[in-house]
């Protein structure tokens, strides 16, 4: 993977932060309630990247939280609602936050490499999110939602607009998630394999020449700089 | 996936028990420490199937097992032993039976559709083989050795003998892996979906699409009766 040509914006939640909330001045119990949701939240996401939603107690996670047992209910109701709120912040809020990039661009072919190129660099500085979507990554859900919907639809549209050949838009997608699953999988056992062989690069080109553009152009769109780096330091 | 067309026939492993030993009537001693080696593997697969080889201790293989503690160390030196076993018997000798079918067939296409085929057969069939391979899947060693290995090899002789487009192998190679890792999973979790879908087609298809064979001869080839079934019941 080539690292960012500039330097890292801020995420959208860490926008959202800046813009709604520091400027008025957050009280001191407000600030205080949103580090302890934060940190459950942070915790939540270690153990359950680690050993999955089933194999994680509200006990364990107060416990890596650093927080009393019962002030878990002051922010969740259970653990499949803390669950499903790191599938939606963790994983919702970075898709948001590709699309928005997507959004600047208009070439089919330039969105999947920059959303899978801003995929692949997200894992790389957060092994927690790469561990969490690696568990979440096979399962039918994901190719129906999460990111799989959003790769699905730029594969799509892709199709529509002819800049892709029309072949089989859900196995593709299904493969194209699967072997960058498998890149994050080499990247959390052995940084530097993955570097020194420049899967991500060769991912991203093959993916293209699968979706049917030519090998040189392939090569030359898995190298445009990217936009710019998405990285969420608030987890 | 279709149904084998002709009956299964027996594994590698029960030819050699078949041939080597019953004929000779094994002795009462020898059938029983048999047995036992193979009630600890069974339990090891399962276990280590579903937690990995660190999340499984020598004790609750022998619980599993129904077996006394003690007896786990006439058959194997230490829990790596017995999962390097597991490896090896449960996805080794899997591998050398299909490579015997393997070599009766001289197209590369079909070769590629035979083998992944068979291995998608052989998931179904097995759900803890399935589970065990899947956690192995993504490991740099499944790349280089294992089941992996043996598509390269397969892949890079198509490539060679000018059946495939010459790209990427290494690449072509994660990518049809962790694409038919990615169904297994689907099919652990819903084999209905998998079926409605007919995705264990449709991924030979691609992946042959993605060799470079043309489209029309890609879905022949993707549906050829299979030899036959390779099933191993002896785990």
């Amino acid at each position: 993977m080539r690292k960012p040509m500039r330097k890292p914006i801020v995420s959208s939640t860490e926008t959202k932060t800046a813009i709604n909330e520091e400027p008025i001045k957050e009280p001191r119990g407000a600030r205080r309630k949103r580090k302890t949701r934060q940190k459950l939240l942070n915790a939540a996401l270690r153990l359950m990247a680690e050993n999955g939603m089933e194999g994680v107690s509200i006990n364990e996670i107060t416990e890596e939280a650093d927080v009393g047992f019962g002030s878990f209910y002051n922010h969740f109701p259970s653990k499949e609602a803390i669950y499903e709120t790191l599938q939606e912040e963790m994983i919702g809020q970075f898709g948001d936050a590709i699309d928005a990039q997507l959004a600047l661009i208009e070439d089919p072919a330039e969105k999947i490499s920059v959303a899978l190129r801003h995929t692949m660099l997200h894992a790389n500085h957060n092994r927690d999110w790469a561990k969490f979507l690696i568990r979440e990554g096979f399962s039918i859900q994901a190719m129906s939602s999460g990111l799989g919907s959003r790769l699905a639809r730029d594969v799509s549209q892709g199709m529509i607009s002819g800049r892709f050949r029309k072949y089989d838009p859900e196995i593709q997608v299904l493969s194209i998630g699967a072997t960058t699953l498998a890149w994050m999988s080499i990247q959390l056992q052995s940084p530097t394999a993955n570097d020194e062989k420049n899967f991500g690069e060769r991912l991203v080109q093959s993916s293209l020449i699968n979706l049917g553009i030519a090998e040189d152009e392939a090569s030359q769109i898995s190298q445009v700089p990217l936009p710019a780096a998405i990285e969420d330091d608030s987890l």
